[in-house]
């Protein structure tokens, strides 16, 4: 059997050359049709491509080991990629949005020689490809129009998270007053879980076959409050994480990131503590970021998270034990689950 | 009978209510609707509405007399709002891309104070609205699919007109060597004439139930080089228009547009005459403007384009002539043709 990782990789030459294609097919003057493929291999690969490897590992499972077809493989893949694509789509415009550097290891596309807002546009032109790999392969299927429902639901769900993560998070109008608990959980499933974590084992159902909209509710349950305790996790490791481990060193504080931490010291601070931290959240000096981590220690922030971590093991596997949609198994929560808890990274 | 602006406009205030109410419905908090709702405000409305009120006029040459239902009405004109939202999902952004300042006489929605660059994922969210409205209300529909995919269609084809109109001729990197007329005839039909003539007049074939192909090819050749001539005079008045009537200062020479006018001036002049377009065009001196015009009158492009005005009219009602299809009617484009023939503004 192929290794499913290169089974996945296989995939995204033949969607370029698709793309590719189409564009010579029209016509578009050779210029433009550089230019996409420069910026599609920019912000499509490089990533970890967990989301996009997950669809067919979930289909898999789902076939409970039934082998699957040299077609369904490839179909599958394509819709893994299609998320990459969707993920490209919000990172080249989030990096535009928060001024950001560098994405993973390299200058961010806006940021590359020449290229400046057209960046805008070909995060649209990004978002696109996915409705053409869609149409083209998917035409046919008894799924396709809930597969394009299915993206365009996750891409309106994403925004409206980014949506209030900017602008209760604006880099430069500091105001904690805005941060709550409430608004940390909305943004983090809205802006991360649904297309992180819903979305690739949603599309897997729809290839396996799945119509029961009670199955999607039931997978939807245990997958965001699942996306959510990654997320606190990330927003844990990006303040208390080893940045040899984790791969960099974290800026949440002086980003005035609306992150789990944050949320959880102010709701447990004392006045006398909430003015340290109104005075020191959000600054790019040293001493500010010192400032607000000794009242996290203070307030005992890491063991806050500790037992949130436990909590939360313990209430998603309850959720995952009492699944009992037939056409949904266990196993592909759990795997989710192995991966996460307790991750240094 | 009622009044098809009244008609038009009363479905705006029903179709914001309907997003607000389902943001109210999954719980977003009140600061993002707020936010929401203004950069809708902003951005949908204060424009001349032209293709949004098209799609329920084509519907009423479409079914010849026939009187349409209120439900047939709404119906038409939702789709003419969708292509109002889309319209400003593309101006928003192209705003920030062409470092704009003003837009329907008000400041550009990016350069509002505290937007700034969320004004990119406001555009998303504009254009997440189209599909949010095509599901809701159209979902039962024959042509459902058929909607979405020819949203996706136009909305891929504008944004590669955009990607090379912004290649071609950016602002801050001036080489005439990049235009030509057959880039400026793509850039045209890409990013103007398939959003502002084909999408209104195809959607309102989709509604009278047009399901043969070869009458949405047939509407196509006609409709895109309409466009192509509508734009062609809009780059025409921008130089010779007269300012009051126009109700602007035409700037595309100071702009480094890859306009018509440009273009046609590349191709006829003298090797003398194209260094001193090259010295001077896309610069914001007076004096740079008038040696531009003044080759532009030396080549005689007022003339070449009044030659063009004349062979496009003779041509287009010569390709109305022909069309035979029994589902099309030739009011469709005489009347779009009577608008815009040797239109002042
Ligand atoms: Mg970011
Ligand atoms: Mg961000
Ligand atoms: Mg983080
Ligand atoms: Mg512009
Ligand atoms: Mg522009
Ligand atoms: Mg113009």
């Amino acid at each position: 059997m192929a290794n499913p990782v290169q089974e996945f990789n296989d995939v995204f030459p033949v969607l370029a050359d698709e793309l590719i294609a189409h564009l010579r097919s029209i016509h578009i003057p050779e210029n433009a049709i550089e230019w996409f493929d420069r910026s599609m291999r920019h912000n499509v690969l490089g990533g970890k491509m967990n989301r996009g490897l997950t669809v067919a590992e979930t289909l898999r499972i789902l076939k409970r080991g039934e082998e699957l077809s040299k077609e369904e493989i490839f179909k599958a893949n394509l819709l893994g990629w299609c998320i990459e694509w969707l993920q490209a789509f919000f990172l080249v415009s989030d990096d535009i949005m928060d001024n950001s550097k560098t994405r993973r290891g390299q200058p961010c596309w806006y940021r590359v020689g020449g290229v400046g807002m057209v960046a805008i546009n070909d995060a649209f032109i990004l978002e696109s490809a996915i409705y053409f790999f869609l149409k083209k392969h998917f035409k046919k299927d008894a799924y396709y129009v809930e597969l394009i429902e299915l993206f365009h639901e996750t891409t309106y769900q994403t925004e409206l998270g980014q949506l209030l993560d900017l602008i209760t998070a604006p880099e430069d109008d500091i105001d904690l007053t805005r941060f709550s608990i409430e608004k940390h959980a909305f943004i983090v499933r809205y802006k991360t879980a649904y297309y992180s974590f819903y979305l690739p084992v949603a599309l897997a159902m729809h290839m396996a076959g799945v119509k029961d909209e009670a199955a999607f509710k039931q997978a939807e349950d245990i997958l965001l409050p699942l996306g959510e305790y990654f997320q606190v996790q990330d927003d844990y490791l990006d303040c208390y994480g080893k940045p040899e481990v984790i791969g960099k060193i974290g800026t949440d504080i002086e980003d005035n990131k609306c992150s789990w931490l944050i949320n959880q010291a102010l709701d447990k601070a004392t006045p006398e503590q909430v003015k340290v931290l109104h005075e020191n959240y959000g600054r790019r000096d040293e001493a500010n970021v010192i400032a607000v981590k000794e009242i996290y220690n203070e307030i005992g922030v890491e063991g806050l998270f500790k037992a949130y971590e436990e909590e939360s093991y313990t209430r998603l596997n309850a959720l995952i034990a009492k699944l009992d949609h037939p056409l949904l198994s266990q196993d592909v929560f759990t795997s989710f689950m192995k991966r996460i808890y307790k991750r240094t990274k």
